[in-house]
């Protein structure tokens, strides 16, 4: 089928090559003059047979938000848009209001896979009405891996981001343990092969996943890590995890140790734990590092 | 080869018939007069052609110990032992010094796989000297999976049931992950389809894993998990993975979380939040909710 | 001085005692007939000398963001809103928007000290211009302590709000504290006296508070809290300390685990540990915990 | 009464010097020459009066162990030994046990107070048979604070230790509570005065409470605690706390964290944040931070 796809970055250029492989028609746009078919939306919007169906694939937040409500405006009753970008679930409900009121239909979908989804194919969570998500079944058989599942229709407006949000909380958790087991092998003077340890557990382990796969290959490349800083990003998701988390009164420990772990791993220095050290020195006499004051 | 395998229960008895599948001739012995070959230690040692290689594989603690005293007195040096169960690591050092006195050998093997072991194979991280390893590769290949992987030396003596426990401590926390998630997943209502989101995750996400496989396989069963408890065991080597971190001074948030929801999964009530209820009551005049009397 | 105060429940209404205790003349407007001095907001207004000064005492979110339209609808340039409630830090940047787009001034306070504040004083953390703050100056030294402490100009609008949440948060991760340490107390059996123990800690211990003073009259009413459930709820303030915490980046370990704690504390049963039964069942054969059919 | 002191360093020697303020005679031995009254355990032993009462203030572990096995041999039945050492409460049952086979009485007494008891005396938790208690209360009554607090006989023995373990694991809590919640003032673009409003908090708030006065002690010093690394040793009691909840299947989610967070203070970098970057990497592409090859 034909499909307008809007920003042609990492992952959208990634997916539209995707369809394009799989004999769909895809009509480019992205702010780089580079890589797109059409120069502007109304140019993408006339360039589509209607009923039109376009995918957003633009940063969240305040992009994703212009972009839909300038397609609200160029497209027409009967047509579909789905994002297929990161946006919080709380968005979807505006965005499927904005576009419903013009009768035009909404699909939140969230999109796993990274840098492996092209050759792999993408996990694909979606949410929205049923007849909306059937109008572009086909792009989502070409986009999800070729086997029985990496599909799931998870609810309303919302679920699609909300089932992504909370695979990624998932993830977070995960990584985060085999990260605390590496740290706590590498730590025993009585296991002196660590990268031979996590190799070794691909197979016949309770824990054998594609993350301890990954692992593998980069202690393969590096068997102690020596190369890579103790500094991790977070994407957002893991933080509207446990937002997700507060407002819905359910505890998530783990999921948010993982994140807290991360915002610790990028501060020079805790300010939280120069208030321990002074309280220990306070009350105990005990001797507080100093701060270089060269430093 | 020839071995002699004391404990026949679960694991112990599908481990030998793995092991007799595969060739190898098992004389086993057991507490149990229904699954023995032999009717005590000493016939089993009389049974076993020197130089002897014998597998325990009986609960850690006292009744392993109690078995590798007794093997010490009845093996002959170049004899091997090799203890498969699930022994705190600091125990391995003592059953290696015991044997060693006598120049009997010593391997610990940290065994994975449960239930799905016989037929998939065991994955074995082995402790010790190479020479004792070596003497017992034999067993070792027909127990692990056929693959590349499931079998490491990771190690001196301790490193097997060491890595054994770090393997566990990451299951625990990617258990939790899998946990956490579900409850924010049943949360929600956007999302319609709790079950059918996991099952689509087993392909093209990051989260793909034996475990979510696992879990698929009981949501399959029973949609919303409303035949099972909320309340899980813990065998051990997490509380021992807790107790090493500390011992190592190593961070473990996650593990540790998820170690301390299943001690809380096991109590009717919490006597902690008895305290904060109590002091809510105290400062606020909150109300507490009062215990039913006829309770 | 003259002042306003909407709102006179068991907050509102002990601070309107204090205040006049103290010699300020208040006329109070609540919603209740049985509480009120005047009706309706226009009469309180039209009873106050210009320029006015009214404080806000109603519950956060709808309640306080309609009465402050009102207000900013009949008061006057150089009259002065002072919001006491325990509104979100975020609220108040719009409420004094609002307000000193009319030339009214506004101040956000947050107010400690719960049903003993009337006798003690309310420690007051406030937030706004030194010039709004100077105007309520006299209001303020009647409601705080008599002591040098008590009351703290904190920052800009939003900033009493701000602290006064994180006092609460601290306030969550004391309290958990003291909770753990109770509850590991008495699981002892080497412990016979758990109250007298903590008794005894009101003098010379690290961690005599009067957090420690309630905890023990609270154990004198009744020695292992037989009467009280282990159910807690929480106030929305140490939720927005967690979601302050993620919106800063600054991780949170403590204070999270203890708004945790508070959650785990009202579910009667966890739907993340089904899934760990679940998976232990799946795994290793472990027996779970059936849900009673008639239960 | 006469009593002896083994351990005359920076709390047993305060505590010498309160106990003689208070009309007691010590004789103090010491392994430094410049603080002892005698040279030797024996010759303390020899110049103290049947029945003979030793107060042993040395360094947990060995040294108490081994000082306590020399006190066996040289005291007689009828005598008592204090220890008022950091000991570990599973200890004190062998220490008790040996000491009883000869007919003489132990007492653990966990002691509180750091720097600041010789002035305002010691909180004491003790452990053992009230009997043995008795002997010693005049010593106990000149240690503690003067109030009616200060002083608890907890149970059996093992539960001086047990009880003074449990106040540390608290004090981890209640320090970590303050330490976040000051990192999330400071984070804050709206709080201007973070000093000031601890310095506030000290009159009318629920956190009221000594650590408080001594982190405002710490702000008056350097209100941004610029001088301070933010850098925590732990004293071990700490670690004890978590490990008796581990034991005892207590979940201590906040006392655990508090532990965790000191640890990570004094890791330059963390090698399980170096896995969540690979990991990372590998599946998103996402760039990792490369450690300087000069560092």
């Amino acid at each position: 089928m034909q499909i307008g796809m809007i920003g042609l970055g990492r992952m959208g250029g990634n997916m539209a090559q995707r369809l394009r492989d799989n004999g769909h028609e895809v009509i480019g746009y992205d702010h780089s003059p580079d890589r797109r078919d059409v120069a502007s939306l109304p140019e993408l919007v006339e360039r589509l047979a209607a009923p039109r169906a376009v995918w957003v694939m633009v940063p969240a937040g305040e992009p994703t938000r212009a972009t839909i409500t300038e397609l609200s405006g160029l497209l027409s009753e009967g047509d579909i848009v789905v994002d297929g970008g990161n946006s919080h679930y709380l968005d979807d409900r505006h965005h499927a209001e904005e576009l419903g009121a013009r009768g035009i239909g909404f699909v939140d979908v969230g999109v796993s896979g990274g840098v492996w989804g092209r050759e792999n194919g993408y996990a694909l969570m979606a949410g929205g009405e049923a007849e909306h998500i059937d109008r572009v079944r086909p792009i989502f058989d070409a986009l999800k891996p070729t086997g029985d599942f990496g599909f799931v229709h998870a609810g309303g407006v919302g679920a699609g981001h909300y089932t992504k949000m909370v695979h990624n909380g998932i993830e977070y958790g995960m990584m985060q343990s085999f990260a605390e087991g590496y740290e706590l092998l590498a730590a025993s003077d009585i296991v002196h092969d660590v990268p031979g340890t996590f190799r070794s557990w691909k197979e016949g382990t309770v824990i054998r996943s594609w993350l301890l796969d990954l692992l593998v290959r980069a202690l393969d490349d590096d068997a102690d890590l020596s190369a890579i800083k103790g500094y991790a990003e977070d994407s957002g998701e893991g933080r509207w995890t446990v937002q997700a988390a507060v407002d819905h009164a359910v505890p998530l420990p783990v999921i948010t140790a993982a994140l807290y772990a991360r915002f610790a791993s990028r501060q020079e220095e805790s300010q939280a734990m120069k208030v321990v050290a002074a309280l220990r020195n306070q009350f105990g006499g005990h001797a507080v590092a100093k701060e270089d004051p060269a430093g």
